[in-house]
């Protein structure tokens, strides 16, 4: 069966392509609707395959169905301003876990201050979650395709963590930090609005930093060289999985971003001050794929990144 | 277990009310994003909810999931620009199936303009397709609840056959006009469009006449007298269903208007020089709820609309 690019690839080829600022292909559509610009994307948490009912509360599972989408809007240096909301509910959903996803969506809508403007409701076998975010725009949008030779790499917060919560949760553990972050990722929001006015591209690291790190380099025409020393991982992540596992791992939802040498230091700043936490991790030079450098200066093979379509998973 | 708009108002009471001119409750949310304005909707078809594979084409699939909310943009008098698209795939979904429903989707994006500007593949056990749609506006939107006192009451082309279609569906015929109805519903969007000019109020008629009328009457605080034999029905469903048949027959994708007195005439000059049908089947009064008079003027019970919800059925 071919992967989920494929997928997409063949999809696509069907429809006239689209006239606008970023169309399909990148964490968001950017729209043109009058002056400035609209960005819109649309991402879906499904039962079984995002999450099981066991494992996440109602209000995991809404916090989470909304939380992917503020990440693509972060990854283009987007304010939230509006979403819709599709659900698809068993048979018997019981109320009150209608009540609780509901409550876990909306204080992270409230968080952002992203407005709940249509949604629908269907009956169906699974639990699903699809949503489509809006925001607006007050710079040019930050694509996958600006990163330049020269450019040095920038990753936020900690990798693997979500990953290794992952494990957690199937092997009975249900508490702890990182089985927080699989159940409640945090959108790096802020900071993309602030990356924007420093980046020359950005992504959100959700489907594993190898596999989304791919995605920058075909998508911008570039080679990067990733020193695995320098990956932001937790003392937790390092011991369960290493550093290999961290680049594997999915659903981080932190932001990755190219910077051009000259505004790295101000970027820096910029970040310490809004108490953001950014680890500079590669180089961008000519070229085209990634290779990844261990402390001796080792070229490593890139593990595999994650991909619903190949790799059946609970998560 | 509660109906589907309770669970709409229980779900949207955790949120705070939406600062956009028109926000959930309606076919579409309206967004002002700078100038002008935005209508944004979304909606799903789920397979053994909305359609099955057995009884529908790959292309069918994709046609429909566009065409119901090219429905809801119609009946705001939007004209339709961007969607997006989240589709759920079984594991193993043919890639030719993929094909069919993109062919399907595309060919009817093509025929109103409207540009596919993103979208997302997961896996899910059974497959559906969530579409979120947005158009433009260039006059105020035609929403439930602008009708008033004296307006007459307009629906366009025919009721029932959708109904029908899926009668014949499930009894193994698998052609005829009434079937292609189920299958290939027809936006009304031209007409949309032209009854911005002169409508009040505007619906799509999705969940049956019965039960959108009642929306009509909730929404704009008013009372409808319905005319029976008024209703537009086919010979094929007169004889099969009955007028009380069309009324409670869902999915039929047409455009129920409330127009004005004094526009009603100029109203249907425009209808008929555009070649759009459209019967005057009822007069709007002061009060609440609605009533269905026969041609003895003999007012009859109402009967039930469609409820996802309230009526496990095939559809």
């Amino acid at each position: 069966m071919p992967g989920e690019f494929d997928f997409i690839r063949r999809f696509l080829s069907h429809f006239p392509k689209a006239r606008v600022p970023v169309g399909p292909g990148d964490d968001c559509a950017v729209l043109a609707p009058q002056r400035g610009a609209l960005c819109v994307t649309t991402d879906a948490v499904v039962e079984d395959v995002h999450f099981t009912r066991a494992a996440f509360s109602p209000a995991d599972i809404g916090h989470k169905a909304l939380a992917v989408n503020l990440s693509d809007l972060a990854s283009m240096g987007a304010t939230p301003r509006w979403f819709v909301c599709a659900l698809a509910l068993p048979k018997g959903f019981p109320l009150r876990d209608l009540t609780g996803l509901a409550r876990g969506m909306a204080a992270l809508a409230r968080e952002h201050r992203i407005a709940l403007v249509g949604g629908n409701f269907t009956s169906a076998r699974e639990l699903s979650v699809t949503i489509t975010a809006a925001g607006e725009l007050s710079r040019p949008a930050l694509t996958r395709g600006g990163a330049r030779p020269g450019d040095l790499l920038y990753v936020s917060g900690t990798l693997g963590d979500a990953r290794l919560g992952l494990q957690h949760l199937l092997a009975g553990v249900k508490r702890g930090a990182a089985v927080r972050r699989q159940r409640r990722p945090e959108p790096r929001v802020a900071l993309g609005r602030l990356a924007s006015r420093f980046a020359s591209a950005a992504l959100d690291v959700s489907d594993g930093l190898a596999q989304d790190l791919g995605h920058l380099c075909t998508a911008s025409r570039v080679h990067v060289t990733l020193e695995l020393e320098r990956l932001p991982v937790t003392a937790a992540v390092r011991s369960a999985l290493g550093a290999e596992g961290a680049l594997a791992g999915g659903e981080d939802y932190e932001l990755l971003m190219s910077v051009p040498p000259a505004r790295s230091r101000a970027f820096e700043r910029a970040c310490a001050r809004a108490g953001q936490a950014v680890t500079r991790i590669g180089l961008v030079s000519e070229g085209s794929g990634w290779v990844c450098r261990d402390m001796t200066g080792r070229v490593l093979p890139p593990p595999r990144g994650f991909d619903h379509f190949r790799t059946p998973t609970s998560n």
